[in-house]
């Protein structure tokens, strides 16, 4: 039995990460088990192809604004099959990249299904021809991610009834699609069919869009939204899903009674399950808590020698949690310097147009909780870079502690506002409070100033 | 004599700031005197409206490289007419917001030409008649910018050698011209004019372009202008402009000798002077010091009761500047809290395509220095989002003091960088250490994320 100082199980943003981190910094060799590509969803079917999509989406969006900026362009069209062939071959430069990474590493590269037996053994099934190996190492992380939530009256059959995986592979563009469930990934897919040209309909269980943002953000998101064609319903409960005729038909209960939504297909995106079944975790002893892996702030589960990040472990299930998780547990092993990770400080973004991006507490949030906060608003309409750039929708909210004066949580919608919001995640592990962001200079002109104008409505306010 | 608690000289962005802050924070009128247009050049004559043309470049870019992203475009043309006019009409829309947003505050607004006469008195010459009035306040702050720095060989005459002004209105596109100045002006003007397809040469007098910019980012950007068809020269300097024939002819000295370079127009773009000869600075008894005002860290000049923010004290001529001036000057005046402006962690920006931004030491200074210093450097070729969005030039490079850990400077050339900066402005604002940049989560998949790899590649080097 082969013998390894550690194997990672899942090559995703948290496994790729771990096993290249501990290749790195651990004496002794490390290997990877992936059963299917390299990169996991996140790269492969998740983030980075709908990155992709949305940016043909924005070029051609330029294209057909051509009058707004001052320039003529004709027959301005979207080719469906080159953009999703675009999307594709990204996702494999990068999954490529990864490879490459992980091979500069040392890290040796194992094509199958992992499976836990206890004692640091990993029965390992080939991807290839079937074949069974066991092998063997001191640690082993296990991150073998999520997959699409089942839902009982929406079962995917690929064909009229997809998720992410079909919906990034569409052979022509759809007249319409019902999409179920509105967060990041039903939003984004909304934002693209739209772009498209198909109808699209957005149907929300909760009373709002994007229900994890700020309320403020949800209403903008839903302006937005429906002003681009959007048919959004919220407090909306998909009943039932008929698909024995040509259309789809939904049956949708709302608060005005039974409504009937008809497109030609529907996609289901309601959320993720961690994938904790099938890979040995609870045979071996490894303790479950609402069906994930419960870890210490190394990720340590409950089994010596076996630990556990990403979308298995508690917390959001976004890339970059999975990737921050792997670079601490494996530095922890290591005996590296690294921080823990800071659950409170997490940003989320969705790349619509315009963008949302945030951190730390709505304000919905920190009225349930009692505090006495302040809140900074300004709206993108009074930026000149917004202006100059024909992009003003949306605006900066910050919501601050009258107390301490810590930045409890920042709510962005608009152009580019992903890349803004590092900095304030930054500014907020360095301590920051309401008087830094006020007197810091950013640059103009800039959507990012808005940040310090926020922070300056609050100071006089406090 | 009309009396107000405070005047200011020059409504640009360090001149209108300061009238809404005083007008919001003290008791009593007041006034703010402007010769030509509300926002200054900043507003009306530089960052705007260049940023206006730079977006509608960008735009016109995206549908010139519409089978790239996978959609079909023709004829895509740009009519300099409506790009201009649409540059003009975002100045006219900001501009109308300052006018909205100091009415607003209670400010009063006077077009006039204002000299200091001492004892707090400020004549002013009605920009509409021609006629005089006499004001007094307690206090006056003097904010009336600068203009291009004159070329004794190449004066300006705003037909064949133009400075900014007319750069910003070109009634046609030209077939060529030759740009003497590679900064921030100089470099975005070479984007633009190339972008709309004149043949561009750019002549500048040190050895490298962006001459205030870390060596890596000047050779970064060198190469992208290069690549793009911009004739680039350095360390050359130019001896005489010939206007008399059809084109203008250039000799240029270089380590080659003197060359000859023709173009339709030359636009002269060698930085600027500050306008603080004419208003009676000097005549009431204010020290200057190397053509600048000599103040304190409250903007207080060598005589009680006047002030001077802006381009026209010692400091990068840069809007945020004089913005952060004037609300540090003003709210010291109104006994506000308030901190001093950190001339080490001011921000600088270059809007072409791949975008620059920085903040802090260069390599070279922190060399120059003799700091024990690292080095991360991050290129953005390994970015998913960079990748997905087909952005691939450019970095990430942070400067990191081996001994106290802080971040010494970061110097970023890539999509979308501007808004990046801010936020590390702001970390370094709250004390950020480059294990703050580390161990902080950036969300996937952002640029942004570079940063914080940037920094975990110095970790493991310190």
């Amino acid at each position: 039995m082969k013998d390894y100082k550690l194997i990672v199980i899942g090559a995703g943003p948290g496994g790729y990460v771990a096993a290249e981190q501990a290749a790195r910094l651990l004496d002794g060799p490390v290997a990877v088990v992936e059963r299917s590509q390299l990169g996991g969803i996140c790269l492969n079917w998740g983030c980075i192809p709908t990155k992709a999509l949305l940016k043909s989406a924005q070029a051609l969006h330029y294209a057909q604004s051509a009058s707004e900026y001052g320039f003529s362009a004709s027959e301005v069209k979207p080719d469906i099959e080159a953009i999703v062939a675009r999307s594709r071959a990204v996702s494999g430069q990068l999954s490529k990249g990864v490879e490459h990474l992980l091979t500069k590493a040392g890290v040796e590269i194992i094509y199958g299904e992992g499976f836990l037996e206890g004692e640091g053994v990993v029965k390992v099934t080939s991807a290839a021809d079937g074949s069974v190996e066991r092998i063997h190492a001191e640690h082993i992380i296990v991150a073998t991610g999520s997959r699409p939530n089942a839902l009982p009256f929406a079962p995917i059959d690929g064909e009229k009834i997809i998720c992410y995986y079909q919906a990034l592979m569409p052979r022509r563009i759809p007249a319409s699609i019902a999409i179920i469930g509105s967060g990041a990934i039903g939003s984004e897919f909304a934002f693209f069919y739209r772009s498209m040209g198909s109808e699209v309909t957005l149907i929300e269980y909760v009373d709002r869009v994007l229900p994890v943002e700020d309320d403020d953000t949800s209403a903008a998101v839903s302006r937005a939204m429906r002003k681009m064609g959007i048919k959004v319903m919220t407090s909306a409960g998909v009943q039932s899903v008929d698909i024995s005729g040509e259309a789809c038909v939904l049956s949708v209960q709302t608060k005005k009674g039974l409504e009937t939504v008809e497109a030609e297909i529907v996609l289901s995106a309601a959320g993720v399950k961690p994938n904790t079944d099938m890979i040995g975790l609870e045979e071996i002893g490894v303790e479950l808590v609402r069906g994930k892996v419960k870890v210490d702030e190394w990720y340590r589960s409950s089994v010596p020698g076996v630990y556990a990040i990403g979308d298995i472990v508690p917390g959001p299930a976004l890339a970059h949690v999975s990737s921050a998780e792997a670079i601490c547990c494996v530095r922890h092993i290591a005996g590296a310097e690294v921080a823990p990770v800071d659950y409170g400080n997490i940003p989320g973004c969705t790349y619509i147009s315009p963008e949302v991006a945030s951190v730390g507490m709505t304000e919905r949030a920190a009225k349930e909780a009692g505090i006495d906060y302040r809140v900074g608003k300004v709206y993108f309409l009074s930026s000149g870079k917004a202006v100059a750039a024909g992009q003003k929708d949306g605006f900066v909210k910050l919501i601050v502690d009258a107390s301490t004066r810590r930045i409890l949580g920042a709510h962005l919608v608009g152009d580019n506002v992903t890349e803004i919001i590092a900095g304030i995640v930054a500014a907020r592990a360095a301590g920051a409070t309401v008087d830094t962001l006020a007197w810091a200079v950013s640059p103009h002109p800039t959507m990012s100033e808005s940040v310090s104008e926020a922070a300056r409505q609050i100071i006089d306010n406090l």
